[in-house]
């Protein structure tokens, strides 16, 4: 075999995007991934708020890719990596031999040290988050449309999101609209106003990373839809049924977390430099410092962009750069990575958005119809493309939800007071 | 409250089907299910099978009733019937007081005895079962493509699918057509032909509640989808991965089990008596002997048809014996219950089905068109019948299956060959 061997780990965007563009060339690539999905990861938080369904947002990363002859998949979990000898250790006790190397293992929320919050305020990177989401928010409903207990029933119909980044705030409004309008039809003693919806954030403001006057509308927006924000006020604690910011102490049965991100611990393979987040450092050739074959990209990476702040950790950086390292490994460019902004957006549950391209700048109503056609543009495959559309125009015009499913056994203690008593 | 209060346990067709028939009538209604969603069981094996996600086959029971300001939903389970006070105890620890009561808990699988075979071949009942069964056929697939062992490659590669009646010959027909034909273009080691599917009868025909004529037919249709039989052939042991049937030993990796059910505990609730399976049995008024405002409906009572045979579990029977209560209930009718028969069918693979309305039979292609036309007018709610169709339309054209997930983490062990090893 005198072709080299490209192997990539991960195949979200980063790892996708790289496969892709060296689809049918002359080179032998390996994708691995321990899922068998590719997942759109900016739509995830409508799965958890039960508008979307888990298939209408993944799919197999071996369909993708089958049109490409020269691609192969492999489900399996990376546990190391020996670049002396340029190995990849899998779990199933295989080794990879590569010649070029792209990790692209993106990243897991983080607690910034406090893991043991994990349990109490789940985050939201992976089907399965989102359906456990979706399931604590649907079943304190169940629970509070029979809860006497006025103190109780409270806690039940307040729902946290902490971090105000887009993905909170998207969340957020997600579940005002869930818990204020979609159901108000099908429940007999919660009415709309029951619930109480919180956006927590450490910062002074919401979507730092977007202009003042855009985070400003957003701000609006939200509220508009009855979230109530905390700005300027870091999480102190976190209990069962409890969330403490500063001083105020927020009885809420469902807490939800959006607030950081923690590379894969891919630096750590490689001994590699990373900053706080674990992401590896990373030149304008997006190589591992110290490797001349292993390049690091997306989530798993901390690239300097302009005024020398790190690139955000968006779909279109991972995208821009699996692109750029296959351009790289086929020889085709020595020019350091430039990102190319093409603007970022955030919506804010039905009818509002925010949309920044630099000069110009849209909220509102055409804000929202942008983003609409711009992710389903983005999704993959022509069939989540027309399902996730007809969905939406579905729940748009119903205000209903279609994916309210409340899977797996509900235990008796789901049923009684466990959580919530300590919130009473 | 001076109006009857009309207690419902269990929201499948029959339950779904008298809370409707009581729907705005001078009664109070409580529809308790364990599930927050009705599920529409017939199509259970497309979920399994991935062509079909869970939310297109399941809603919430709140939405189905939301127009019926007299019923109220309670997502709770039911953990006894004291029959003497007129009450059902909650696992929530409530107590429900009735005037009637209806009880439509339905059924699960039966193993027979062996109830350490579950674990082995998971049957199909409930979204869960669904998305497990999904996961151990895509998983099998997955590890196949890099097994290099040819002995385990084949137990990978082998799915049995146990009993032959339309939920057996279903399932059968839908692994042949995933394992053989839609994922053949993902795959770069697995061929169609490296596949095998065996279907596993006792009796010595396919579906026993068909017109010989008919089951023969189904018989050729399924063999043309390649899937060998194995007729005459009660299942004599299950292991980790294998099946004996007969003196046979078939190694196999995945097992699905379509033979038998077992009625949810009504009768002991009740101390009434019942058959084999479980099933109340009730007389031409649907009471529970002794029972002078209890109903057993569906899937949990034995009610004897035409010819002294017990009507069979299946919706039809349900839904029209949920009218019938529901009419008694009011006082609308004392005469017996009748059956009306409109006919079964069942489906195999992709533009095969067999039909039987008594004196019209139908097989092959028109049985199909009119298979999918009845199942797809039969779901519930506009939503899914849109979804269904049109993910049935884009299955049908490209061969391809758009719920491939496997979710849920995958364990190291799952990888390599834990399960696998046995069958070497």
């Amino acid at each position: 075999m005198s072709r080299p061997h490209v192997v990539i780990l991960g195949a979200g965007f980063g790892g996708l995007a790289a496969a892709k563009a060296l689809a049918n060339r002359d080179v032998d690539v390996t994708v691995v991934d321990r899922r068998n999905h590719h997942l759109f990861q900016p739509l995830l938080y409508q799965v958890a708020t039960a508008a979307l369904s888990p298939a209408d947002i993944a799919a197999p990363v071996r369909s993708i890719l089958a049109g490409a002859r020269n691609v192969r998949v492999l489900l399996d979990k990376v546990t190391g990596i020996q670049a002396g000898r340029r190995r990849v250790l899998l779990a199933s006790g295989a080794e990879l031999a590569y010649d070029w190397l792209v990790v692209a293992t993106g990243a897991r929320h983080s607690y910034f040290g406090r893991d043991d919050w994990a349990a109490l305020a789940p985050g939201l990177k992976t089907i399965e988050d989102a359906t456990a989401i979706r399931h604590r928010v649907l079943l304190a409903l169940e629970r509070a449309e029979t809860e006497t207990d006025p103190a109780r029933r409270q806690a039940l119909l307040t729902f946290v999101v902490i971090g105000g980044g887009p993905t909170g705030v998207e969340m957020a409004g997600a579940i005002a609209e869930l818990a204020r309008k979609s159901v108000s039809r099908d429940f007999r003693s919660i009415t709309p106003h029951c619930s109480r919806v919180l956006l927590v954030e450490a910062a002074p403001r919401l979507l730092g990373a977007f202009p003042e006057r855009l985070a400003a509308k957003a701000r609006r927006a939200v509220e508009q839809l009855g979230v109530e924000l905390r700005l300027g006020a870091p999480v102190a604690g976190l209990g069962r049924s409890h969330v403490l910011v500063g001083e105020e102490r927020i009885a809420a049965h469902t807490i939800v977390w959006a607030a950081g991100v923690q590379a894969s611990p891919a630096a750590t393979w490689l001994h590699a430099p990373c900053d706080r987040a674990g992401r590896i450092v990373v030149g304008g050739d997006l190589l591992v410092p110290g490797e001349d074959r292993v390049f690091a990209i997306g989530d798993t990476a901390a690239c300097l962009g302009a005024a020398a702040r790190p690139l955000p950790g968006i779909a279109p950086v991972a995208k821009q750069q699996g692109r750029y390292v296959a351009r790289r490994i086929l020889g085709r460019t020595a020019a350091p990575f430039r990102y190319r902004d093409y603007g970022s957006m955030a919506t804010i549950g039905r009818r509002r958005a925010v949309a920044d391209f630099g000069r110009v700048q849209l909220a509102g109503f055409p804000a929202w119809l942008l983003w609409c056609v711009a992710h389903i543009w983005f999704l993959v495959g022509f069939r989540s493309r027309l399902s996730v559309g007809l969905t939406w125009a579905w729940n748009y015009f119903t205000f209903q939800r279609a994916a309210r499913l409340i899977t797996g056994d509900i235990a008796p203690d789901v049923l009684t007071d466990g959580a919530a008593r300590e919130a009473a």
